[in-house]
């Protein structure tokens, strides 16, 4: 591995490897002693375009607990019009020696197009509307774990995956998507029409507007950040019937299987796509998911860096 | 201890280790080279909803000279109402696996209701017009190498401080005011009748309206900042009547006993609360509280997290 | 060496040794673990009063590769008035006991200023339209890594340098001139007269408005960056007629010497002071700036803080 650009672009042997290792560094990261030199002496940037405390702090503190040393880069508000500025920032900072940039850009393929400019690794953190591929490896693991402590299978192969919400603004969803149809997840997306994106008859997963029906067979059921902003866009009317629609409320909550997982990749908006009953539930995973995020960042990370020219 | 929320919180006992512990500590903040392993493999995360560069730097820097990994979030001007946003942030961060939080927030109370929510230790840096618990442990540490210095009893029992200036808006009159009450110094709170908390009766403390009576007598003056804006808001009149009426001037500084100390918890107005002979005397320790600051924080730090698992 | 502020300061021998030091870290920087424990517990605190992604970056890689604690302090949009917050924050973060300030400042003399109210060492990242002298440096570096591939002697007497562009506005070209008064470089300064900086009739070196009559005879040609601001402030008409008598242009290209090196500081804006035929030609060094920039201010670094109690 090279670059962590799209989820697609990893293999099942490679998922199953990031997956892998990220329990390992789960261990450290339950230690009282959080530290281990497998990235000492390399040099990650994270360079956020768009703010994001959570995201940044998540692959930060990855770094710093594999010895790395991290950098920050805000890039937010920059002068220069954005693509130059991007460009030249890049080469810059890659001139200057670093390993890996992590890279979170408001524009769905800069990421990308970003990576052909360097020498360093670059992983997507966030780009658009287009893909966030390590959020959706938190999300396999935060899964993989809560289908080994439901005591069933702890493959992908056939589970029912609803992903409900916001699909329409959502990177979340495209590497999700793109994950399971690697690892086999059978994924069903659940949306108001206006919230569904355009084209997604060609993503190969079923869709549907109605949550009632996908209620009882599911084995995960991830509900997506909607934002308030979308109700004056047009998008749904009012929060109020956002939640009785497409709102995993108390009553649906009931309809879920017991073994059911519920995800959310956060913030959460507790009253609107998430009751508090569904979010407290023990069959809640979405602190499982926040704890996840570092694990996986360590081994996204230890697979691009950590073989070069160790000692 | 499990955080530092307040100065109430704290026995005589704990500020003796405290202080005590802070002397060690300062020894090494003198050394070329300023690094002990003592905290290895924790993770500090400084999380300012207000802006504060020489708390910040204050803890930041007390943490690496520990081997901590430090983390700065700037909650500054986040969109989500505060409340939540508080909430959702410390308990994400917190499921990351962090060891402890510093938080300056902006409003009273803040802070403690923040430690209600995660498992890591919480240390107050600061909240609204409450408290500000390591800004009192300083002041002490500050006051007893003042005491050593000037071959005085080195115990607070009995001593005469006079804590001078807006005292409505400040949280470092309070955690003085709770920590000397253990510590047993006699304080005096000085202001204009306009800058005197309400219920200031109930704190167990002398008060007076007229500086020059306490001069004499003070074995400390504690000069509070005055802001200018205060003015607008009708608090007092003039900078210039103020500093007649409150400032430490020169003439002031006459009638105050050799032995007696001048503190500021900075940044100081000269001319207005506090005048240059007097910022500049002999008996100022305000660099001295800015030294002390550092140690007394890597105290506080190596209390709450110092003995868990270390090797 | 106690601060590095003007590159006036430096003798030969400084610069020799700064430049030869700097080739030992350009050897680190190669390595894919690139730490070295000169630095370790030593306290470097980047305090920026005006953004620069690219410099206060390269600080901070130059001092977490030596194994230095950094700090950041960005000190943009504080709401006390300059001079005060600048003196009274200098005062404080240098009691706390840090080694080391790197400052960029937006007033020409602050940070000389700032040197004389600390007991730690200082580093000039650029004050107003003053200096900068790391620039100077890793251009020097830059030069004579270029001079040696070139297979010509690696002096600079009587090296003939053209520096071209906005020296009114540059605190670049104030300390190349003053670096190169040093090292024995013939320096032109190229400009149109209203880019020409007042009294650069004492600076001791040639100036010319005809870009095209130093071509054939230059060593080095360093384009400076062009504001494009500067054009309604009436310094220039156009952004294309700027680029037809001062950019490099693809014509003005053939008629440089083969063996000539091109630099920029960055960030170059393609199209006006300097072509893309020009700035990717392979004479363009500016990519080896970038990167000597770190190995420069290593050397730097190293040189101020390195010898000090040193284990």
């Amino acid at each position: 591995m090279r670059h962590l650009l799209s989820a697609a672009d990893l293999t099942h042997d490679d998922i199953t490897s990031l997956l892998n290792v990220a329990e390992e560094m789960h261990e450290v990261q339950r230690r009282p002693i959080k530290k281990i030199p497998a990235l000492r002496g390399r040099t990650i940037v994270n360079i956020f375009f768009e703010d994001s405390t959570r995201t940044r702090s998540s692959f930060e503190i990855a770094g710093k607990w594999m010895s790395a040393d991290t950098i920050n880069v805000s890039a937010k508000g920059s002068s220069v019009s954005k693509g130059e500025s991007l460009r030249d920032t890049m080469m810059t900072l890659d001139a200057m020696g670093v390993d890996c940039f992590v890279i979170r850009h408001n524009s769905s393929g800069a990421v990308a197009q970003a990576a052909g400019w360097v020498n360093a690794h670059v992983v997507n953190a966030g780009d658009g509307q287009h893909e966030h591929p390590t959020q959706a490896l938190l999300d396999a693991y935060t899964m993989r774990q809560h289908f080994r402590d439901a005591k069933v299978a702890d493959t992908f192969r056939g589970k029912r995956i609803a992903i409900v919400g916001d699909l329409l603004h959502s990177r979340v969803v495209r590497s999700n998507v793109l994950l399971q149809r690697t690892l086999g997840g059978l994924v069903t997306l659940v949306a108001p029409p206006t919230l569904m994106p355009t084209g997604v008859e060609h993503w190969g997963v079923a869709t549907t507007h109605d949550f009632d029906s996908v209620l009882a067979d599911a084995d995960v059921v991830m509900m997506l950040r909607v934002q308030r902003e979308r109700m004056s866009g047009g998008f749904f009317p009012t929060a109020r019937e956002y939640a009785h629609e497409y709102g995993l409320t108390a009553q649906r909550l009931a309809h879920l299987k017991p073994s059911a997982a519920i995800l959310h990749p956060g913030p959460m908006n507790r009253g609107v796509e998430i009751s508090s009953e569904a979010a407290d539930a023990a069959s809640s995973r979405v602190l499982n998911q926040v704890s996840a995020g570092v694990a996986v960042r360590m081994s996204v990370l230890y697979h691009l860096l950590g073989g070069e020219g160790a000692a």
